[in-house]
């Protein structure tokens, strides 16, 4: 990342010199986020002392947009009482987030300097396990009692805007927080040439919610569907408990997006970023599945050992192993690829079995055909014999047949049993068409060359 | 999916009965994503005569939840007039992406029934090439002057609202259409309190705008990294052109993830879903580069000719090609996935290469020295003597360096050239790690073995 180095001397001059008035002026003239990225070259102490002359707010949003790991070397380092401060105007979801990379000492001193009502509220998501609707969201929603009219609304609305992360729903909940109904700000908005008319005529009853320990890939999808900017998350009684905000929403979008990418390299999904991951565990979550393809390598060993025959009288059919294996192993991942990302979009699911595979058996003629046609020069100039050299380009036809069905089948059939389609790697696809591959070479040749 | 049955008979007496109450009832009643829901066992006839009981915004917003197939049926075979008023309240962007499936003389007959300036609408974004920022517009944002105060601006945003895709900001522009500044609805409401001040008091003049030609990838990036709700969209003159709002955002970052995933497959990106691209289109965008990568594997195939003598005089030598090059294979592959995936996410970028090479290369022994232990049994057990045998684990052990060291350099390579990472596509690591595999465990068996 580039560091953006044009007001640092007139930053750290500011800072030397004591000029608050300017100080303050650099705080707010810019987006949070583009004031932190002109900070990025000063040092965390200096970062610190420039975030102090923002009101506290501005102060969190700007704190937001500050690097991951200098956001937690300041929570480790800086006062204490100052950093409280921050953490109550920090989004509670995004404060458990953080203090879960702190001590747990430090977490403790910290949080007993914060008002109750923020600590109830940091705690309170803390229960919920990672992956969760509950550790996504967000307690401060604008919440209003249906027997309010517009005009009052509006103005509740107004105390409650500048403290709150988004206003762009209006939920509301009885005395004992229930959620009754929702009503978007538009909505209200529309509504002020009719002042006197009371929340619960306008709002919509039919509300879209998510439980709190539902999975976050299901609140994704669920967003999408109804293209929401937030959606309520409740418990079984039907208590309100917070809301995602469509920025949490995107960022597990691109999350699992990216953990299934991982998946289908066979890579079991980082928890962290790849640049931040420890090398041991990078090895770890690699190695394992490293491990169970080599397994299904070493069959093609024996396996070969036991056509030793069939290779040692036609020795020049080793020669086009690689690229037989490659091709069936190449097609193949190319489909279950294919499956995958479609049903990850939602496009297919595992009832239209049928028509997939026979999408792919036909998609995987054409190929097997094109690629065969290719082989077959090569396979007349290294055979000793134009019937011999038909043995490579039937081969491979073949293949490429089993590769694109199985790399069909296979994503569907982890999907019917509940597992997750994307663990069909391209590496396990390739290592079944390795075995395949082989089989299927050496029964051609033995039927054609006797 | 799932046809929802729950209301059809309802429904259909509804229709027949011709109970227009009722049937009113049942299109407001719900979230439209619901209504369509519902509505999804009737046939296309049928549904199209529901929605008219829908007023026109709501029976588009219906519309725009039913699947894309049928919103083509619909548009092709309904009558013209009732399409170009639907057409009127589909937000340009969405109409635009409809009608580019419809037949040239069908869209002329619509848009001549569709009223002037949403005909233009139409037509100015026709022009922005697909992908572009222009191109996933809607021309309908809230746009005020900055003289107003914040009474009058609230008197003529609650007329706008019902109208516009979204009100969550409010852009200023002066009398030319030039954008001035940008103002929070969230803000508009917080100042309430003070009817009398101006919107030039209240706005932002530092706004994130981007160009009608950006690229949507682009767009999803800032729109990500401001955590907006809605961007702006300009042209060289500052010129207020239209806004991306959160929802289109989503979908691009969908589309890029889609696509990263079939490039990293060694797919062609598909323009459309999976399982609506015909298996001409598939078969044509997947033999591209498997032919590509044919003739990489046909190097293995000369190669191993070329090293006859060498498998002639050990032929246990053959049986481990496929462990051997499949190991690098996928270890290469993981490593050039998770660089693919952390550069897509902006966790790393080409200027941190060495940082990369040097993680790898240390990963990579671990990785290496881990399957050359699981090696060792099998050789001992296939190879006809000790010495022999330690051919194999050494040769997995430096295959699998090589994997992960060209698995970094290239995706890195790629970006530095200006090339998409994702071309350095899982096959094509696999391909170059065939040809590396073979030369390397030669070279080590020759020197083992003479």
């Amino acid at each position: 990342m580039m560091v953006n180095t044009l007001f640092l001397p007139e930053l750290r001059e500011m800072l030397a010199t004591g000029a608050e008035e300017e100080l303050r002026e650099f705080c707010t003239a810019l987006h949070p986020a583009r004031t932190a990225e002109f900070m990025e070259g000063l040092t965390r102490e200096e970062q610190w002392k420039v975030l102090q002359y923002a009101e506290p707010p501005l102060r969190a949003e700007i704190f937001s947009y500050f690097p991951h790991d200098r956001q937690i070397e300041m929570l480790l380092h800086e006062n204490e009482k100052q950093v409280a401060e921050l953490i109550t105007h920090i989004p509670a979801d995004d404060a458990v987030d953080l203090l879960s990379e702190l001590p747990e000492r430090r977490v403790e001193q910290l949080l007993a300097l914060v008002p109750a009502p923020d600590r109830r509220d940091i705690r309170r998501l803390q229960t919920f396990p990672e992956g969760t609707a509950g550790s996504i969201m967000t307690t401060e929603a604008a919440c209003l009692d249906e027997r309010l009219t517009v005009r009052q609304a509006l103005e509740k609305l107004s105390r409650q805007a500048e403290r709150l992360e988004t206003i762009y729903y209006i939920y509301v909940v009885d005395d004992t927080n229930h959620l009754r109904g929702v009503l978007s700000t538009r909505m209200l908005v529309s509504s002020i040439g009719k002042p006197e008319r009371t929340i619960a005529e306008l709002m919509d009853t039919d509300i879209v919610t998510v439980d709190a320990y539902d999975d976050q890939e299901k609140v994704a999808q669920i967003v999408a569907k109804y293209d929401l900017l937030a959606i309520p998350v409740v418990d079984e009684q039907r208590h309100m408990l917070g809301i995602i905000t469509h920025d949490d929403v995107m960022d597990v979008v691109r999350e699992e997006a990216t953990e299934d990418v991982q998946r289908i390299a066979a890579v079991d999904p980082l928890e962290d970023s790849y640049i931040r991951t420890s090398i041991l565990t990078l090895a770890r979550k690699r190695g394992m599945w490293l491990g169970i393809l080599f397994f299904a390598g070493l069959i093609t060993a024996f396996a070969l050992r036991g056509y030793e025959s069939e290779f040692e009288s036609y020795a020049w059919l080793v020669w086009f192993i690689p690229l037989i294996i490659g091709s069936g192993g190449n097609s193949g991942a190319q489909t279950s690829t294919l499956i995958i990302a479609a049903m990850a979009a939602g496009e297919v699911d595992s009832k239209q079995w049928w028509r997939i595979i026979v999408r792919e058996i036909a998609t995987g003629g054409l190929l097997g055909l094109f690629l065969a046609s290719l082989a077959l020069t090569p396979a007349l100039l290294l055979a000793p014999s134009a019937w011999a050299a038909t043995v490579v380009p039937l081969t491979i036809l073949f293949v490429v047949l089993c590769g694109t069905f199985s790399g069909s089948i296979l994503p569907l059939l982890f999907r019917r049993l509940g597992w997750d389609p994307a663990l069909m790697s391209n590496p396990f696809v390739a290592g079944i068409m390795d075995i395949t591959g082989i089989v299927v070479y050496v029964t051609i040749a033995r039927a054609m060359l006797g």
